[in-house]
């Protein structure tokens, strides 16, 4: 029996992620999940694209909007396998979305070191599941980069 | 003769913003200009996309790296009507660009609340162009939304 809780859909962020690893991206992935559905996925398409705001959190979010033709996402969570950035932070604010779920931190550019409040106050924020798999991913990438 | 200055081009941000109130938009426009050229333009869209990332900034800021093929603004300026919020300021840090000047202040969801460091290390702030212009179509939006 499948079920539809909070390791599997990281599990699948963790598969857009890995799509960009396969592509030479930095591997973060993202889904925006209502009613226990995907409605939304993106993975890190900066390079590809050439635009640094083609993180996988954007990507997601505007795919949840276009679904739900909403620019806000209120009953929809976004699991990330890596912390947001300030940038994505700012988004996510804006799209006054209900939960925010991400894998690893990102002591370096996450935005929680800037405080919490970037968050808008109806967004519940918890981290750490599938972290040593959203984690591992990430060490990968940049190991073979060396 | 036409001088290709701050005002100018704060000018050009403006008449994208003009753009936006025709359309029931919070009215934010910018140019992103690069050797006294502008090469990206945009303003604020979020309703007519229903994507809250469509910010005046982000539009510019995207199609600039799209015409320079890449990602990085190095030698460019943004010139945005309003302060940027923070999902923009941490748009510009990733782009690295090089200036950014705005008019009118944001007090309430403007990104200096939270530090001037949300932006580059190579990034100079700049700001006050056009301030009464960029604030007085501002404050004529809100004041027909009443």
């Amino acid at each position: 029996m499948q079920v539809y809780d909070d390791n599997y859909f990281m599990k699948q962020a963790l598969r857009e992620a890995q799509l960009a690893f396969d592509s030479g991206e930095v591997p973060v992935g993202a889904v925006v999940v209502a009613d226990h559905q995907i409605i939304g996925r993106g993975h890190n398409s900066t390079e590809q694209l050439n635009d640094v705001t083609a993180h996988a959190e954007i990507i997601a979010l505007t795919a949840a909007s276009n679904y739900l033709q909403s620019k806000y996402l209120h009953r929809c969570t976004l699991y990330v396998t890596l912390e947001p950035c300030v940038m994505c932070a700012g988004a996510l604010y804006w799209s006054q979305i209900s939960r925010v779920v991400f894998g690893a931190q990102d002591d370096k550019r996450g935005f929680i070191r800037y405080g919490k409040d970037l968050l808008h106050p109806r967004t519940r924020l918890e981290f750490g599941v599938e972290m040593d798999a959203c984690a591992h991913l990430l060490k990968a990438f940049f190991a073979q980069k060396r």
